[in-house]
C-alpha cells in the first residue's frame, strides 16, 4: 500500500501551488466520460483551469483515447448502454497505459444499473474515487445511497467507508461536503473552503471530478492523495471567490469559471487551508 | 372529471405564493427525462428554484426512480431509442406510484417518431401537458406542428385542442406563448408575465416543463391546474425580472437562474397576475 | 467547379452585412446534429444570432428534417451509433433537397470511428468543411490529427489540405485559428478578428460550424464561400466585442451570446476585415 500523502497538512498549500503551476504549464489532456447534464460545464471548468478536455464516450475510441490521455474521469450520472461499454473500454485502456483515473459513482445505491457498474469499476482500482457521503457509503456497501446527487449525509459519516474502499481497492477517496475530506491509506486530510452555492449548480460536484483527474495528470513525484487534495483546494478557492459578489446560482456559475482561470499559484499558497483529521 | 381549479383567478396569486413557499421548504425531487440540448439548463432552473433535479434516462432505472420521485418530466426533444424506452418505463412507474408527471411534446407534428410517442404517452394520462400552440394542436390531431420549438401559432388558437386533450385524457394543458394559457376541464386561466427573451434561450420553454413538475410535486390539497398555473406565474415573474437589465440572451439566461433563486412568496403574492379567459 | 467567391476581399464586408440582415429577417431553421458537450451553447449561439436551431439526431426523423431545414450542421464530436446513422440519413436528406450543409470533423485523425465517418461523409460533398488545422489535415489524409479539439497546427499549414479537399469534394474549407482562412477552388481569404478566449470555451469552434450553416442558408445569390467567410467574420466580431470587458472564459461566453444578438449590419460593414491570401 502506498504512502497516503507525501506532505503534512502544513505543506499541502505549497504542493497545491506547485501543482497548479504545473497544470497551467502542461495543459493536460483530460478524457471525460460523463453525464449529459454536465458535459458542457465540466469541459468549461477544465478549459478555464488550463487543462484540455475531450469527451470521447463511444466504444472503439474510448480505450485508445484513455491510453493516450493524461487523465481520465468516469462519471456514472447518465450511463446509457453505449457509454457503459465505453467506460469499461476506457478503464482498461487507462490501466494498461498507466493513465490515472477518477471514478465518480453518481447517485449509486438504490439505482441498480449504475450501482452494479460502480461495483465492477471500483475493482479495476481507480486512482481516486470522488463522491458525496451517500455515494461513498453505497460504494463501500455501507449505505443505500441518497436521492440523486444530494449529499444527505455528513462527510465524516462516510469516513469508515472511505477507509474500507482505500484498503480494498487502493484508491484515494474524496468525500465532498460542506468540508471536503480526502482519505488514503489510513490518513485523512480536511480541505477547507468551497461554498454552498456549489450545490445549487448542476455539475458543481461532477466538474470537481474532472479537475481531480487534471491534477492527478500533472502530479509528478507527488502522491495521488496530495494531487486529489490539491484539486479540491483549488476548486474550493475558486468557488469561494466566485460566491463573493454572486447574486445567485446563475452568476455564481459564470464567476466560478472566471475564477478558475484567474486563480494564481501565489494565491493558492497564501489561501489554501488543509487540516489533519481523525480517520 | 376533477374540478379544474380550486380557486378563482383573483386568489391564484395567494395560492402561488403558498406553493412556492412549500417548494422551498420541501425541495421536491424532480425526475427529468429530457433532451440533451437543455439538460443542464433545466437542472439549473430546478436547483435555482429550490427543487432537486435528477436526470435518470436509462431503462432498468427510470421506472424505479419515477416511482420514488416527487414529480416527473418527460420531454420529447431528442428521443433516442434508449430514452424512448426509459420514458415508457418512467411513465409506468409514475402512474403506479401516483407521481405527478408532465408531458412536453417538443416539435411533434411532422416528425414521426416523436409524434407517435407523444400519442402513445398522452394516453397514459399525464397530469399536465406543456407545449406551444403548434405542439398542443398537433397532440390533439388538429395541426401539423410548427418548425422545431417555434411557436408559430398564437396560444389562443390552440384552446380547442387543449379542451379536447383535457376532455379525453384528463390532463391540465398549458399553452406557452406571449401570454400563457392553462386549461383544465372547461376552464382557462391566462397567466400574464414572462418575456420574449425566453424564446431566445434554448430550454426557455423546456425548463418550464420541469418547473411545472416541481409545483405539481408540492401541490398538496390544491388542484393540479392551480399548481400548473402557479409554475407558469413564478417562471414568468423570474423572466420579467431577469429581462430588466439584461443586455441580450446570454446575460438574460444567467439572470433568470439568479431570479428564480431570489423570488420570494411575498413578491409572488404582490406581482403574479392571472385572469379568466373564455374557453 | 464553381467560382470561389463572388466578391473581392474589399467587398466582402458589404456582402457580410447584407447576409446578416438577411439572416435576421428570415430566421433560418438550422438543423444541428452535434456533440453532447456543446448542444446547448450551439443552440444559444444560433438563437442569439437570429436563427432557429433544432437538434434532431435520431434515425427516422433526421432525414426528413434535413430536407425541410434551411441548413444543416454535422459535427462529429461525440458520434454515438444512433447519431452516426442519423448523420447519414440527414446528409442524404439534405443532398436530395438541396439543403446546404457543413461538416465539422471534430478530433479526427487518431480516433478511428469518427475518422472513417468523416471520410465517408466528405465524399457526400458537404457545402463546407469547418475545422482546425489538424482536423483539415487529417481529413485530407495529410496528418494524424491533433489531440481533441486542440489546434496544434497553424492554420496556414493546412492550406494544401484545404485545396485538396476543395478540389476533390467541391467543398468550401474553413480553417479556424488565430486568423481564420476560407478556401474555395484555388482562392483563399483571410478573416481577421476573433479572440483567443474562444479556445477557452467549449463549443467556441463548434458553434461557429452552426453559424456557418445559418449563413449558407440565407446566402441567396452569393457563392457559398462568401457566406462561409461572412459567418466567420460575424462570429469573430462578436467574439472580439465579448472579450473586451470579459473577466475570464465564463463571462466571455455569456457576453458572446449577447454580442451575437447585438451586432448590427452597420457595425459589420464598418468593422469586418478580410484579406487575400496566397493559396
Amino acid at each position: 500500500m502506498h504512502a497516503p500523502f507525501s506532505a503534512p497538512a502544513a505543506e499541502l498549500a505549497e504542493v497545491t501551488a506547485a501543482l497548479l503551476a504545473s497544470l497551467r504549464a502542461r495543459g493536460p489532456l483530460v478524457h471525460c466520460i460523463t453525464n449529459g447534464v454536465v458535459q458542457g460545464f465540466t469541459a468549461n471548468a477544465l478549459l478555464a483551469l488550463g487543462a484540455a478536455p475531450a469527451m470521447v464516450d463511444i466504444t472503439g475510441e474510448a480505450g485508445l483515447f484513455a491510453a493516450a490521455a493524461d487523465g481520465l474521469l468516469v462519471n456514472l450520472g447518465t450511463p446509457a448502454p453505449e457509454q457503459r461499454d465505453a467506460m469499461r473500454e476506457a478503464v482498461a485502456g487507462a490501466n494498461a497505459a498507466g493513465t490515472p483515473w477518477v471514478l465518480d459513482p453518481v447517485a449509486i445505491g438504490a439505482l441498480p444499473i449504475r450501482t452494479a457498474l460502480a461495483n465492477e469499476l471500483v475493482r479495476e482500482r481507480p486512482t481516486a474515487v470522488r463522491g458525496n457521503a451517500s455515494e461513498v457509503l453505497a460504494l463501500a456497501g455501507l449505505g443505500t445511497g441518497g436521492r440523486g446527487t444530494d449529499a444527505s449525509e455528513a462527510a465524516a459519516a462516510a469516513l469508515p467507508a472511505a477507509a474500507a474502499l482505500s484498503a480494498h481497492h487502493g484508491a484515494v477517496v474524496a468525500i465532498s461536503g460542506p468540508e471536503d475530506l480526502v482519505h488514503a491509506a489510513g490518513r485523512t486530510v480536511r480541505v477547507l473552503g468551497g461554498d454552498a452555492l456549489l450545490t445549487r449548480v448542476t455539475g458543481g460536484g461532477c466538474a470537481l471530478g474532472a479537475v481531480t483527474a487534471a491534477f492527478l495528470a500533472v502530479r509528478g513525484d507527488e502522491q495521488p492523495a496530495a494531487a486529489v487534495a490539491a484539486a479540491h483546494a483549488v476548486y474550493g478557492l475558486a468557488a469561494s471567490a466566485a460566491a463573493a459578489g454572486a447574486k445567485g446560482p446563475g452568476s455564481f456559475a459564470v464567476r466560478l469559471l472566471d475564477e478558475l482561470s484567474l486563480l494564481t499559484p501565489e494565491r493558492v499558497r497564501a489561501e489554501a487551508v488543509f487540516a489533519e483529521a481523525d480517520a
